[in-house]
Formats: C-alpha cells, sequence, structure tokens
C-alpha cells in the first residue's frame, strides 16, 4: 500500500467538497482547486491554479463526473474554467490519479502520455453505499408529494438490486406496506426474507399504490401500464437513463411523476463526499491489485 | 350509540375536505360548506349555505381549530365568510356538534341556546395518532435540511412524550444514532426499552449532534444552552406555543433553527382528516360517556 | 447525594450475583453473603457472616422478593439460611437499605428498630427496563413451541402496557404481522402509532392467530373465549398472578398454554442484575426525595 | 406450464409432513408414503405403499436428503423401509420426480431407467428462504444459552452472505449492537448499507463481543483466533460442514461453542415445509426451461 500525504482535489460540486473536508479531517494534506464560489473548512488549502495543486500532490481526485462537456472538468463552482488537458499536462506518473466516470476520450489522452486514472464510480462499494442518500431521497421526495404519511401508505418498488433492498428496508421500517415487484424468483424471495410482500413484474397494475418507486432501468411503465394505474398513484422514477417511464404518456395521463437522478449529491452531499473518500481509501488500499489490471 | 346517517363538515383546510371524503367512503352521507376553492371528491354533496348544510346532517363538524379570529369558523376555502353565529343558530338540540379546540366564548354562546359542543382536540387518540405525521414531518425537515443522510447522523430528542417516542423509533429505524434527554428516570428507561440511548436533560450541550429536536414545551434552549451547541446543528423545534428555544438568541448565534408548529395538516391533511374521522367515530360511540361529563 | 464506597449483597439468586458483579466493575467495594453455590467475579468479597457483610458496608441490598417464607432471606446459593431477623439486628440507622417485594412485616420489623428500607420493585424505571428480557423470553418461549418462524408468523398482543408495547415493537421486528388488542381507544391509537394493527378487546377470538401473548392479568381467556380459538393457536400468558387465563379449561380444550412467570430472573440474570443496579443507583442519587416520602 | 393435479410426497421428516398439508391447503390432491409414525392433516391421503402412492401422482416429491444411506429414501417417520429401487421402478417418465440432495448415483440409476429429476435444493430462493428459520434458529440459540438480553448484547457476524443479511437485520431489530466482517469491500458496504458497523475479517479477535455467528464455510476460528477471544464469549457456528471452528481448541480452551446444523427443519419446520413447496411450484411452473437444461 502506498503512502499518501497529501490529496489535490480538483473541481467538482459540493460532494467534492465535502469530500476534500473530510479527508483533511482524517489528517491528510488536501489541496483543492476549483472552489472559488464556497467556503471550503479551514483546514483545506484553496489553491487558484489547478497545474499548482496537481504538482503538491501524491494523489489527485476529478470529480464525479469527471467532465460534462468533454472540454473541461466539471467543476462549478470556479469562477475559471479548468480544461482537462491542463489535468493531462499536470499530472506525473508517480501520482495517483482518481475520477468518477471517466471517459474513453479522457483516458486515451491520459495513455498517450503514459498515465492511466482509476474510476471510482466502477467501484461495488460506492453503489452499494449510494444507495442509502438515494433511499433517502426517494423517501424525502414521497414525504414532500403524498398527502398521506408513509406509515400505512401502499408501496410498490420495482426492481429489487441495490436501491430496492436500501428502499424496502428503510420504508418497511416506516411503517409502510410495501410490496417488491421482481422478475426473478429469488429476487422475490429476498424481498420475502426482509419481510416484504413480493409480486411478479407484470403484475405492478393490478393493485392500487400510493406510491410507486421504480428502480428498473427500462421502460417498464408504458403508456399501457401508465393506464393501468390509479389517479392518485406517486410514480417516482430512480432508475437512471433512459429511465423506465413514458414521460409523455405519463404526463398526458395527468399523471403524478418525477424523475429522481442522482440524489445523493442533491440530498447529502455530504455523505456522499464521504462514501467517495471511503471508496478512494479503498482503492489506495488495493493499489497493485487494480493496477495490474 | 346514536345512529348517524349524514354528516355537515362545515370550513376548515384541507384536512376538513380530507375528512369529508373520508366520511362518504365509509359510507355516509356528507354535505360540507366553505369548500368553494378546493376539489372535493365526487361522493360529497357541497353546498353553498351552511345553514342549509347543518340542516340537513345528523352530525356538524367544525374545524381544527374552530375558528382562528372569534367571528367566522376557519374556513380558507370558502369564498364567503361563515359566522359563528350562523352555526349557533343552525344547530338543533338533537344534531352532534364536534369541534377542535373549542374556546369558551364559544361553548358560552352555545350554552345559551341549551347545546353543548364536543372537542376531539381534547381526545388522547387524536394526540397520539398525530405523532406519526408530526414526527414523518419533523424527518422530511431534516432530510430537507441536512447535508448528510439521517442514516449515521447523530440525533438528540429533548422530551419523551407522544411526538418523542415515535420519533425516536422512526429515525432508529433509518439507523440514525439516536439519544433522548429527559428529566424523568422512567422516561429515561422507556427511551432504553425501545432501544435508545438516553441522558439527563441537562446533558443537552454537553456533545455533539448533526439535529436536535425538540418536543418540551418550555425555554429549554436558552441563549446560554445554544451558547454550547455546535454551529452546524440543526435544531427543530416541535414544541407548540411558546416553544421550547429563544429564537433571537439562535439568530444571533447564527444556529439554523426552525419552528416546525402544526405539522400534521402541512405534511400529511390526507392522514389527518383520516385522524379527525377516526376520533369522531370513537366518540359518537362512546357518547352517552362523554355527554354525560 | 449520599456517598456510598461499599455495599453489601445479602442472598438473592443468579440476579443479586451478577448486581454484585456490576456494581464492583463501576468501581464500589463488594461484600457478599449467602453465595456459596455459585460463582462470583474476583473482584467481589464473599462473607461467611451475613452481619459481618452488613457491618462493613454504606449500603445493603436485599434480594428480589427479600423473602419468600417470611422467616428467611431469599437465598438459594446459600448453605446455611439467613434470617430476616440477623438482618434487622446488623442494619444500622446510617446505612441504607434496599430490598425488592418488601412485606408489611418485615418492614414492621425494622420501624420497631427505627429503621426503614426503600423497595427498587416499586420504581417505575425498574419495570420499564424489565420489561425488555421478559419480551424477549416470550419470544424465545414462542420460537422454542411453534413449528413456523416468528417471520410471517400472525402474533395477538393483549394488553398494552409496558411489556405489550415492546414486545409488539420487537415481533414487528422480527416481520410477524402483529395485532394488539386493547380496551382503551388511546392504547389502541399507541398500537397503530407503533405500526401495528389494533382491534378491541373482546374481538380476541373472531381471528386466527398462531400465537397469542397475554399481558392482561384478570381472567380473559374464560373458558368461552379459549373455546373460540383454534387448537393449533399457542397462548403464552406473560401477566401476573393469578393470570389471565383459565388454565384447567386449557388444559381440558387441549390447547397449549405457558404461563410464563418472572422471565427476566429466568432468561437474562445478568440484565436483570444491571437493572436493579441501575434502579438502586438512581435512587441513591434522589434519596433526600424518597426518604422524606 | 404443466397441469398438476395430484402429488406423491414419499419419505422425509417434518418438514414433508407440513409440505404435504400445505400442498393439500392449496387445493392439490396429495399421496403421501412413509408417514405411519406422525400425525397428517386431515385432507393428505396416507398411503401404506409407496409405488402404489406414485401410481397415483403426476408429480413425485422426494425429501431433503432423499437418503441418508443411499439405499433407502430417508423416511423417519416409517415403520418400513423405502428402497430407493422401489422409486425408480415406480415412476414413469410422464411425472416429474423431484429431490432435495440427489446424489449422483440415484441420478445414475434414475437414467438408466431414461428418468431425471430435478434437485430443489439446488434452487436459490430456497437457500435465500431459509436464511429465514436459520437466523431465527441461531437467535433462539442464543437466547437461550446468554444471561443478558440480546438488546444491548454485543454481536459479531462473520460473513455476509445469505444467513448474515438476514440475521443482520433481526438481531439490529431487537436492538443488538451488531458488527459485520467480511473479506470483500463491497460486503462490508453492504452491511454499513444496512445500518451495521463493518469490520475487515481479521479483525475477528481485536474486539469483545457477547456473542458471535459464523457463517464462513473454512476454519476461520483457528486456535490462534479463539485463543483472543474472551472466555464469556459465545461462539455460534451457524457454517455447513465443515464449519467454521476448530472444536478441539474451543473445548481445550473451556470456550462456549455451538454447531447449528439444519436449523430450519429443527426450529421452524412448517415453514421449512412451504419453503420447499413454493420452491417446487416455482420449478413447475418453470419447467420447460430447467427440463432443457
Amino acid at each position: 500500500m502506498r503512502t499518501i500525504e497529501t490529496f489535490a482535489v480538483i473541481g467538482g460540486d459540493l460532494r467534492s467538497a465535502y469530500l476534500a473536508g473530510a479527508l483533511a479531517a482524517d489528517g491528510y494534506r488536501v489541496i483543492t482547486a476549483g472552489f472559488d464560489g464556497t467556503e471550503l473548512p479551514a483546514c483545506v488549502t484553496a489553491c487558484t491554479n489547478a497545474a499548482q495543486a496537481i504538482a503538491l500532490a501524491d494523489c489527485v481526485i476529478l470529480p464525479l463526473p469527471v467532465s460534462t462537456d468533454g472540454v473541461n472538468v466539471n467543476a462549478p463552482f470556479s469562477r475559471v474554467s479548468i480544461p482537462l488537458e491542463t489535468v493531462v499536462q499536470a499530472v506525473r506518473e508517480d501520482q495517483l490519479l482518481f475520477g468518477g466516470q471517466i471517459s474513453d476520450a479522457f483516458r486515451r489522452e491520459l495513455s498517450l502520455r503514459g498515465l492511466t486514472a482509476a474510476d471510482y464510480f466502477c467501484r461495488e462499494e460506492l453503489a452499494v453505499l449510494n444507495a442509502v442518500p438515494t433511499a433517502e431521497g426517494a423517501i424525502q421526495l414521497a414525504m414532500e408529494e403524498l398527502p398521506i404519511t408513509l406509515a400505512g401508505s401502499r408501496c410498490l418498488i420495482t426492481g429489487y438490486g441495490r436501491i430496492g433492498r436500501v428502499l424496502a428496508r428503510l420504508l418497511t421500517a416506516l411503517d409502510a406496506s410495501v410490496t417488491v415487484a421482481a422478475r426473478r424468483c429469488s429476487d422475490r424471495a429476498w424481498a420475502q426474507a426482509q419481510g416484504c410482500r413480493s409480486v411478479e413484474i407484470d403484475a405492478v397494475s393490478r393493485e392500487r399504490y400510493d406510491v410507486i418507486f421504480n428502480t428498473v432501468p427500462y421502460k417498464l411503465f408504458t403508456r399501457e401500464v401508465l393506464e393501468g394505474l390509479d389517479k392518485s398513484t406517486l410514480l417516482i422514477d430512480l432508475a437512471s437513463r433512459p429511465g423506465g417511464v413514458d414521460f409523455n404518456a405519463a404526463a398526458e395521463l395527468r399523471l403524478k411523476t418525477i424523475w429522481a437522478l442522482s440524489l445523493p449529491g442533491r440530498v447529502a452531499p455530504q455523505s456522499a463526499g464521504v462514501i467517495i473518500k471511503k471508496t478512494v481509501l479503498n482503492m489506495i488500499k488495493e493499489e497493485p491489485e487494480w493496477n495490474s489490471k
């Protein structure tokens, strides 16, 4: 395991700001670039120049996603733009480089200079831990939109992966009556073993629910299925692009739908930053393994 | 037990609208007055004249509170005002009359005409059942304000009455680390028996919490106590008037505080309406008892 | 608050042995009498003579119950009997004296010599904290007797006092389907607010349950009610004497019944001992108050 | 999906008896052989001759395990032995044949006659659903052995597969303080996402626990690890053969250990029978798929 003393956190939203603070609280030296517009914890050193920040670090952490335009680092709190090219020029071979949702194009640029980057967004533990803020965010949305308490409400969760499992547990704990719809026998068995009712996935529109949380990333809620839903049902889509709902049809049918993307960064940026920190530290610990891949 | 066929629901906010709908769903005939500005369920008959609505009913339900100005029925969705005097004139001795937080003045007016009214807001079961939407509302506020997930957060609840108990249970279920501060040994024992940590009430400012929920209706959070809190602590006051926080001092100390009053009607008006329905039906069932008091 | 340095623990079952150990672990000097037959923690001093043990202490703790025969201290692990008279002779006015379920006769004997004793069994917090081992003991019995898992089982709890509340929470947490039968509206409201279904108490025999836990200390389960139960229903009576079940009728009807008395001492003597310790320490802290009564 | 009208349940322990009853309760005709020594539900037809029972059925269900000696069907409640050979001779090609833990030898015998059998013990959903009675059985054992309540106890679970996950959830729900030790980052993340503390697996002996539940099926608890444990720690091994504990070393060190095998059939035979029923019905529904494999 490599010894890291100094991290450079380059760009990013509030999650990256909290990531910087969390690393500093763990005793690391932390230098940031790209946070003019927000307050950072006292123990973090803000640097106006990304290249300089990188030069001082053993390990460089780029945001999630690394870039939204393919040209600059995703840095909403920065007054000046930070070109990806600047990063590519500044990073040295002896440094560790991390980023979230690294594009193939950026990887190619790096490899031209003999550099590699590790993507913390691909790590299983980040996805698992992010299921908690995602589930809490979904619960917050349901609480905000429903005229009833979740206690006693009839909730349907479609899909029983990471988010479905955590969400089912929290809703049950809040005294909701939770049904899980899943395609696979073993997923339905898991839902039962976790204390939930379970149904086959094509039973979705056969019963009335107060709120449906979709976690399945394909068009499960077609116009036909939507037509079968009660008009007072709230439909919260937690599936990543392309989502699981025909939103045009839903609008025409006057169904209340919410497509809730990227909840961790929005509802709990501090927790999301800490999750990135944990993941990056795990990766550093295992470095020889992932580096050799 | 008296047989009721027709209810008149006079005035009130969304809770009363949902109350009317819930009674109709139970099979009662329901006539309303004071809901021009909102949509009512199809099975409810809206009447433009309160006196007429009352005339047709076996049982009249006034809102919570009955009045906010002492002159008119509290009827925010009504285009015209409904004087309390109209109600007093219209109600007959053979009818049951219910209201929430009935004032002494209104009781006197009624008694001059030989009438009595029963206050559903005084009923223990209403207070107990309302603890659920109150606790959910408090959780929603905390989720909206905190940059972290409730899972893993350090929560303090001051007071362990109805709201404290339900809130402690739900927060624990959401994987928060919950401490209860209470004055009485037996309340602290209850908190422990419910799986929470407990401390004496004067220990409030000795530890760091991410969020404090106050349920004690006296000034527990004086300037001195507030000065001991961490600046990042969120303080949600659930205590009824006069509240438990010195809000001026809190503002000066730049502490984030929220005084969250009347949460059930705001966050879950439908559930709050159903709770009023259950309570009124319980009271009708027990009528000879409470009437004789 | 008086300063106590040395406790004498005189007689008692395993709870008293663990009480002695727990006090010693808190840093007190502890002397015991009446434990020849069991192993005590190293830090506790065993004394063969009760009078001598008492002489050395600031505070004397008698067992729960103090006596089973009215003559000797309840001391099942003692080779010799310890007469209550010995205690009365040995205790001094400057010492604090505690016991559980102190009889009037013993109180009179003490008062003849100008002594008083405080009963920790009367304390609310002891009863509340004991609800946890009682509920766990009831769950253990149900697990041992039922051919099904508690998860998914239909449980009825009659009564919603201390034990009913803790038991309802734990059974719900184990994914049982819990119904609470209670006489009072507000108790049924509490059960609902805790996430349980609730019914009126006379609905007991109208539905099928896999297991019924009775906590009501009067004959609720008469022959007539028992005749209405399914033959496969397990009935666990947690009510103190005289119990809530007509056991003769139950035997004739071949219903499986268990009268589970004094569970804390039987299923979790160490926890029960720690609960006595907490209660006695609370009482010492509040001493001027209870002494003046 | 094939239509089944009649099941033959041949041999087995209480689970098979309950399986027969559960199929009959679902409306199927059920014929059994091998249950002279136990009471069967009224709606089940007991047959003294296994071959005859098989002849009348569309689907034959053999027990779990099919055989313990390789010669006869595992039939502890049968007065006469039922040779496997009898089954092989009696089953026809048009019938479905199920069994649990089918041996290669028995498969060969069947295939000589052109027959195949499907093993319900291999099904994921059976393993998942069995995690519930296993976890409850483990909790029952801990309650029986520990002198303390699970509430407040320090529990360690080693491994975070099916049993570990369900057990962690139930123990947490009972207010235990649960730590999960797992090798993989993502399993530790799962434990955290489920509200548990997690540690690396080699941290097992660094802390004190009241009870350790092992679910890892290799010798994790070597003499060296056992030497690091506190003498009062209870160690319950839930791992299938060869188990995870050096039991000889544990005995020498006078550690309290329990090797708890086959809990579902022992603590909840009725639930275990229902789980087999669900699994077999799932398999029949999917038959063309598994048959073609």
